[in-house]
């Protein structure tokens, strides 16, 4: 934990630094990983399942059969909690959705947008210490609201050779097409290649270790998108004297069990305050399962006393930060300041967790500074906005001198033509 | 020219492939020039301007007086043709913003997402052999629309060190806070690192030959994002019986006085506009002062003869056109079968032209396939949107058990604990 009493701004940019990340060359690894892929498909996959994840998986597809095993398998409260949380999901990204403008820009020249969904999509979900279900829920509710026609999801088998159950439930009622075994850089290779099972898809989304992260931006190079850079999460929680200790620290905590490289700051106005959230941390972190990790990224963490809670938004905003929580009690006469942000907070009871699993927001967010130039994952990442434009003849009568005009200008004269070639008919 | 006259499926894939683009080894180039300007700044793009532009520039910034005199040396028609077309463009632009909507998915529990404008942007306006003024409108309008804050643009001198001043004209009227002389790989590199007067920006946008393009890409492992990926210019027209085919020529050919690399495809179910726009094809070509290059483009041009129109359009769904103009008379019958394109044109008067430069639609679009999963520039390309998120007492109540359950089964205790502490208290 790094403490920090009223720092001088002039300290600010080394308290945004980020720790640098390991930028080790495994670009040669994910190179050959993708040629393996693209040379034996199928048969790559079986064997990169043998190497990587200690598992026997005969075929990489799941099959109906060991879905609805999967569905006995939970507990009808935690179905009933996945299906409770898709509903909310549905519903705000729904709202996402944009009624057609035609917009009459001059007389006979209409223009306007229409949606239409990215076809194929592939979603990754790691396995490792989390099984991601809720991932399954951010990322395919909004493919299938979209209507993207083949939504397919790639995750590793465990060393049994299957699938966490709740992940299959997820995909089923989320309207995912085909769910297969396969996990790290040959999964995102697979969905980039296709292979005699996997369908190559248009855009990726979901997040993964450095291979994945490494495999998706290179995956880029065969004409795939991605959802966005990634880089480790973080929060970052702005409290003044109403906050409530035990309330901030299980906020922060609930961040730092993510991982050993997790960024969690914490700003306050109120000494008392300040005081009370780092012992509160410190008592709550001895019961956590997941201690060690916490304890790890705590050690990166920052907790910071400023003046004023304008101070305060002022910093977030330098940082940047994924979620941004405002345990302030007008937080209303805040919000307009947020300039840079994944995802904000407001209140003492609106706590991270109820973003990250149920609330309806996206938890696909922007991390590493990456706020202030992306979006997090919405209804808009699993379209295209495509732009119509009707002339008629009295519209190209009224634009066509100024069309004229500026093309000549350009010394395009065919770009001219076209509109000369028609006003003279 | 390549005629086919009723292709069989099975052909398709063959019809749709683009050049493959030559990819250079220049990124052992990019990487140097990068390391040039972080090390020298202002001094090694005046460096630069004189071995790549020939240009002798004594500060990088251009002055007020230098605007000033840009706006005398350009013909007040071409001024009010810029001025119509940024009308357009704003208006069309700006209907794209959305209202804030507050959702409740469960009693107690409000969602909604707010535009923050990307707060520094950068455009990048080639030099050439056209001075593309039209692009600082297409960029720096929806830029200002959206309240960036710092909108900077970058584009090469000429021999006179001395910039277009149609473009200047452009960059002032369209809100620009500064314009730099500097082109080329350098000047991405200088928007991405800063130089003494050069800020870095969040994002950059804007067209440019094959080192500008790398450039692009290389800057974003320092945190800038870019517009899209890039690729040749493209249009694809579809034709029936009542298209006019010296109109269909015409535009053809102003996609292919692009460049030689520019992709034009025609296709018609109707013999006689078949035959009549491959004539008038070659009858308007004689008359353009750039039809040496439009001529090779042609090389690699595809007239295709189809017999229906749901064949053509399923074709051009998977070609995934960067402009896609219907020459149909019935064409609202259509537009709901178009799933793959940058931008639409409808009917005969809808010539590419006017979406290239005054209609209001973005002319910076998806090329090489990317329409299958990229949209083209919008108001959203300058905006973040942000989530935000209240809970109150009450919603917590009613959405806590759903998280708790959701956060165990992921084993993430600490994400739960925020939860059941909030409960407690």
């Amino acid at each position: 934990m790094k403490i920090y009493r009223y720092p001088t701004k002039d300290t600010w940019a080394d308290l945004i630094e980020r720790p640098v990340l390991k930028q080790e060359e495994i670009s040669g690894i994910i190179k050959e990983i993708f040629q393996e892929v693209a040379k034996n498909g199928d048969r790559a996959l079986i064997e990169f399942n043998k190497r990587f994840d200690k598992a026997e998986t005969g075929s990489i597809a799941v099959t109906p059969s060991e879905i609805e095993e999967a569905e006995n398998r939970i507990s009808d409260d935690l179905k009933q909690a996945i299906r409770e949380a898709r509903e909310n999901i549905a519903q705000f990204h729904a709202a996402q959705d944009q009624e057609i403008r035609k917009i009459e820009t001059t007389r006979g020249v209409v223009c306007w947008r229409e949606n239409r969904a990215v076809e194929k999509v592939g979603i990754y979900i790691p396995g490792g210490t989390a099984p991601l279900f809720s991932t399954v829920l951010m990322l395919a509710v909004p493919a299938n609201l979209a209507g993207c026609k083949e939504i397919i999801l790639c995750t590793p088998p465990d060393k049994n050779g299957k699938i966490n159950p709740a992940i299959l439930y997820a995909a089923k009622i989320c309207g995912v097409s085909r769910i297969f075994k396969t996990g790290g850089a040959q999964a995102i290779a697979a969905m980039s290649l296709g292979t005699e099972s996997i369908p190559e898809v248009y855009k990726i989304f979901g997040p993964g270790n450095q291979f994945v992260v490494a495999a998706k931006e290179y995956a880029q190079r065969f004409g795939v998108a991605i959802d966005m850079p990634a880089g480790p999460s973080e929060v970052l929680v702005i409290a003044d004297e109403n906050a409530v200790p035990e309330f901030c620290a299980a906020d922060l905590l609930s961040q730092a069990e993510h991982g050993n490289d997790s960024q969690v700051i914490f700003i306050t106005t109120d000494l008392e305050v300040f005081n009370e959230t780092i012992e509160a941390v410190d008592r709550q972190l001895k019961d956590l399962p997941r201690n060690e990790m916490a304890s790890k990224s705590l050690e990166n963490s920052s907790f910071i006393l400023t003046d004023t809670i304008d101070a305060a938004m002022e910093f977030s905003n330098l940082y940047a930060p994924e979620h941004l929580i405002l345990a302030i009690e007008n937080f209303d006469q805040y919000t307009a300041q947020v300039r840079n942000a994944g995802s904000v907070f407001l209140g003492n009871y609106s706590c991270e967790s109820a973003g990250d699993y149920a609330s309806g927001t996206n938890h696909t967010l922007p991390t590493n500074g990456f706020a202030k130039n992306y979006s997090g994952v919405s209804l808009d990442s699993f379209v295209k906005k495509i732009t119509f434009q009707h002339l008629s003849r009295e519209g190209l009568q009224n634009l066509g001198k100024t069309i004229e005009l500026m093309a000549e200008a350009e010394g395009l004269f065919a770009h001219k033509n076209a509109v000369s070639i028609r006003l003279r008919s």
